[in-house]
């Protein structure tokens, strides 16, 4: 399993405070193994998201440190952001890359689960495909109420976690562990602050409401700015295009006469994806992704392992 | 400067003898740090051209090593073939790709050439940015005459090698060493077999008739398929982006009610390049290269070396 390659993407719940936040990161960074890709404090959302990339030890060697800082720094008491949450470390995915497959990644949440709570003394909650309840497959039902009420609910046998007490941690709350499959976390930011636009558009462009396939959405709020967004995630890029979610925001956006200000993509996209769409949009032929020098070099540096 | 990344398209005048093509791209072959990308050999132009990338030893000593093998199976004195040639390795050309600069692919060029020299006794002239002489950054002066003429003017001081003595190597010429831009040779392919319309197109969009600076274009027929093409090499895709040439050549194709059918990189380009054209178009806010997947990969694995 050494040369299995994931991508994480740890959620923690402090997007406002610079120190609280560098702190958490730092165990990420100059890490062998561990590539700290990204990282992205929104402070509406109160919410600190993290883009890791590299080898399994590492990768969870880092969480552990970095979950200790947030234990110590954090106190949902007092937290307050748009982003439901029920942890100080809220979620941890685990997403296979390379040479794991989805059950090698199930293993490492269960795993690294156990290992998280008898460190942290945080119980743990096993999400999609490490549900180990059906209805634990989707994060909201896990995440029903927020901390506010599931540290009330959590003695309730439905609600217990999966690994540790029937009791939140006092200040960090519970934690939610699991594998999924990797996804594009696509944001499109629109020139009006009517959020009433924002959701009409999301409605228009998810699936759950009828729109693309493989897309799920929501309207929110950019106060700060006093512009909204459609937040997405493109959970099969290969099934429905970048460009072919911008072309239809595009197009509602006209009839609300809203301007597109800009998109933006949070933590990892595959190289595929962005070949794609930048095949629509410059209508290219006949192109092999081994003629992108850098995708050339890393072919060779597979060769050579 | 052993993070260093370059590119090097060496230009060997053999383009038909499969044996000799062989032979000649071995040494580039499984050499840790020299990629050996794409080789081409033309019939016609009776021309190889290889496209490595990798670090500039393992580079060097991979060209040193092929360049043996050109002298010893490359009579120029019997060479014919469309594209014009001085030398059995007619051009080695370093383009900087990463931790490297301009300056650096230049004095790479210069002690190359002179290593070059001592081992092949093949002498050699510095172009480009490479280039010595002021009139020397132009190919088409150093070959001017070819071969046949330049074995007699050598001893003449203008055409003196810039290393060497003034006499051509009997059987292998001269070669010409030297360090450029990284160029993309993109190609727009028109619904129309008219040629006029793509030549005007051309002259529309090439900088040597007053359109986009750094882009060099010609108006071609593609006889087989009933459609024109125009075909370029953008010199620098960072002051005149893709996006920029294939908008440009949509807005003139509609003057003559022509459309863009296709279009086509030919070789190597960066995923700067991609990027920056797929940021245009997909208005792409705050995006960091490095939360490509791939990208990611590779400079992790830079990390681990």
């Amino acid at each position: 399993m050494s040369n299995a390659l994931i991508e994480c993407v740890p959620n923690f719940s402090e997007g406002r405070n610079q120190e609280i936040i560098q702190a958490i990161v730092q165990p990420f960074r100059n890490r062998k193994g561990c590539g700290l890709v990204d990282y992205r404090a929104d402070k509406d959302h109160n919410r600190l998201v993290v883009s890791l990339v590299g080898q399994p030890e590492p990768i969870q060697d880092a969480l552990i440190e970095a979950s200790l800082v947030a234990i110590e720094k954090i106190d949902l008491e007092r937290h307050q952001g748009g982003h439901p949450r029920i942890g100080a470390i809220d979620v941890i995915p685990f997403i296979p890359i390379q040479n794991i497959d989805m059950k090698g990644c199930v293993n490492l949440a269960h795993t690294f689960g156990r290992r998280f709570y008898q460190t942290t003394r945080v119980p743990v909650y096993f999400y999609e495909e490490a549900a180990l309840r059906p209805e634990r497959r989707q994060l909201e039902v896990i995440r029903k109420g927020q901390f506010e009420s599931l540290k009330k609910e959590v003695i309730n046998p439905e609600r217990h976690p999966d690994v540790g007490e029937p009791t939140l941690h006092p200040s960090a709350g519970a934690t939610i562990i699991g594998a999924r499959k990797f996804l594009i976390a696509f944001n499109v930011n629109l020139g009006t602050s009517d959020l009433q636009v924002a959701q009409k558009i999301a409605r228009a462009v998810r699936a759950s409401s009828g729109g693309l396939c493989h897309v799920k959405g929501i309207g929110l709020s950019l106060m700060d700015r006093g512009l909204t967004q459609v937040s997405m995630n493109v959970v099969d890029y290969e099934k429905n295009a970048l460009y072919r979610v911008v072309e239809m925001i595009r197009m509602e956006a006209k009839r609300w006469g809203v301007p597109v200000i800009e998109t933006e993509v949070y933590g990892m996209i595959p190289a595929a994806a962005l070949l794609d769409s930048l095949g629509y949009y410059l209508q290219l032929a006949r192109f092999d992704r081994k003629q992108v020098i850098e995708l050339a070099l890393l072919s060779l540096a597979d060769e050579e392992k």
